[in-house]
């Protein structure tokens, strides 16, 4: 048979999803499968059978990443794909999960066929990737590709009950001994939903992605002082959320000023005592950045930096500020990206160009290999939501543009 | 002896405001009386107890107000002080407490001199003025002057436990008998710390209060659309966190804007899901707006509801507002104030006419009496805290003007 009309089978990815999806399922839909937690183990160990049900090698690295490998004609680095199956406290069906379903779709379609490429592929879940119960998220591909120490990663304690990754590693029997820190891969293709309504409302098949944002995130804390809103005159105040809300309106507004690909996002902010007639003495707020230029998002960092510190030095408030995480962006390999799209094409699939506006595991594997990443669309932009949802012929979609981009990087 | 040169004992004062302070008192300071708990009962059996000492007559109204009476030579509509000795959660010993024992000082001080005026002079002390157990604050004042329907105020709910405050009032022993609706009353004088930072900061011993500041409480609603920060471009989002600290920002400049006596606060913020990297589809929000100028406070609420509502209809964002709170300004009796004003000079008092902050008590009497306010300064401008404190030597002072204005209106 000729390789390049060979189809997944899209009945049985969504069957392989649907049982996956039993694994922490809450009420009404969706599912809550927090990293390392036991809805997360039951769904590992039946990942690890459908693996192994597909004859493939199944290694677990000292990170409980879990890597099966559907062995080539020859012993050449690997062309890999995969995801996470980690889902927030209210996540949906698809985040992560999808990736990984339809690299063992497409292992289950090549074996099926009889066929063996040239290089092994193998399908991966990385530990932790959504960062809702360990910090920094995708902390199982940063620590695989050696840009976070195993020792610190296994000491990080956990939001919910404090117990260490590494203990909660070996209670749910995913402490591996496979090594990590220096991957040899040939490639990393990651298939997943969009998480964003950017497909769905351009009516595009396959977003074929070039990169991944730039991230940078800051909590600021405003300490004031609190006094009585009705005896305290204007001038002798020192309101802590009045300098968060000014933040937050100058990052609305700076964010309208780059244009382009700049987003910003006021998330959280609490203040205290948070009452009607009181003025508040502390405010700590969040603020994320995002944008595809690297230089651009530096220059609107800083600004936001200096802005709300210059907010607080004229309100008499004083003012910290922590950085929660910041990550360049991330440019995929531009062979690897015109293969997704020209296999997108090929099938008839309408496409899209465009960065990935999530993090996402791939760039981390980015950091070693050449990688790509292959988006379909998400209903309504819904992501980390019970509602999340990607049609099934969508699914079959993306599944099939992976296989056959797998297929012509492993037989290189 | 000449009553013009009568003092009080503000040894005796500021022991009666200690022995008052060990009702509910917290460790380290400051105290937790919420309105009709055990505590409240505690010190107002207490503060009963020390009326009926000073042979007053003591009566108690449907609402719980305690009226205590020093019978004046003539059967006179009485000249009235008092104010509240309930307190916030985390209370100071002065705020309310200070103008009730106040005013039982100035009768004992009257005993000892075996002085009788003209007049009956009340000390009296009301019935939730603080607000923080039952809604609206000073109602037990404003049930006596008739601001209120009885039934409606018995029938309200306790913020903490859902307790009615009738059964409230029954439990603790003072849902008495004496009527409320029409009080005759001569004049109503109230002594109070300033709870606000301007005496102190003039370094004037008596603030000579002319009114009480109008006060509009609004709570604004945005409901908006949660969506992830990283893959929902600007223009397709829908901000309810955006939406609140944009209208902070409006509610800040137009104080600036209007300048005078306008003041204005955001105190109370809630965004939901508050999470760094989703964009808040929820957002509640309090806008606490005072003037004393009343057509300047409405144009300020119609500016900022205008404001809110437009921001919303702009950000595709649904809008609900409800109305917390809305008192006109009070304007006090020229002549008691005058009357304040002149006794604190002739004992060589600095003063300053201000307008009351806060709401309080007074401003309820004086639908029905000529009324006047007395501040003595508060440290740091602190009150509703702990660390709320007067100095002796201005408790003193204060004491000693209420002694005057309350002598020479019941000479009358």
């Amino acid at each position: 048979m000729n390789p390049q009309t060979l189809k997944i089978d899209g009945a049985r990815l969504l069957q392989r999803l649907r049982d996956l999806g039993r694994f922490g399922a809450l009420e009404g839909g969706g599912t809550n499968r927090l990293a390392l937690s036991d809805a997360d183990r039951a769904a590992r160990d039946w990942t690890v059978a459908q693996m192994q049900a597909l004859d493939m090698a199944v290694a677990v690295d000292a990170i409980g990443n879990v890597v099966a490998t559907y062995a080539g004609t020859e012993a050449l680095p690997p062309v890999m794909t995969g995801s996470h199956i980690d889902t927030v406290r209210t996540g949906g069906l698809y985040d992560g999960n999808y990736g990984v379903m339809a690299g063992l779709e497409v292992v289950a379609t090549l074996r099926d066929a009889g066929l063996r490429p040239r290089r092994p592929i193998q399908v991966a879940f990385f530990t932790n990737e959504e960062g809702a119960r360990f910090q920094p998220d995708m902390l199982g591909s940063l620590v695989l590709v050696g840009g976070l120490p195993l020792q610190q990663a296994l000491a990080v304690p956990a939001v919910d009950n404090g117990a260490l990754l590494g203990d909660e590693l070996q209670r749910i029997g995913y402490a591996g001994s496979a090594p990590v820190g220096r991957p040899v891969v040939d490639s990393f293709v990651e298939l997943h939903i969009e998480q964003g309504p950017v497909l769905e409302q351009q009516a595009t098949a396959i977003g074929v992605v070039e990169g991944v944002q730039g991230i940078c995130w800051m909590e600021f804390t405003f300490d004031g002082t609190s006094n009585h809103a009705g005896t305290t005159p204007m001038a002798l105040r020192h309101d802590a959320g009045e300098c968060a809300m000014r933040t937050a309106v100058f990052v609305a507004e700076l964010v309208a000023r780059y244009g382009g690909r700049q987003l910003g996002t006021v998330g959280a902010l609490q203040i205290r005592p948070n009452l009607i007639n009181v003025i508040p003495n502390q405010a700590v707020m969040t603020v994320d950045l995002r944008n595809t230029d690297g230089q651009r998002l530096r220059n609107a960092q800083a600004e936001v930096l200096a802005f709300a510190r210059a907010m607080a030095l004229r309100s008499g408030v004083q003012f910290q500020h922590r950085q929660l995480a910041d990550f360049a962006p991330v440019a995929f390999d531009a062979d690897l990206v015109a293969s997704v799209e020209r296999h997108a094409r090929a099938q008839g699939l309408s496409t899209l160009r465009m960065p990935s506006g999530a993090g996402h595991d791939a760039q981390m594997l980015a950091r070693v290999c050449p990688t790509a990443m292959v988006f379909v669309p998400s209903a309504g932009g819904l992501s980390h939501n019970v509602r999340e949802h990607t049609a099934p012929e969508q699914l079959e979609q993306g599944a099939n543009v992976l296989l056959q981009v797998l297929l012509e990087r492993a037989g290189r």
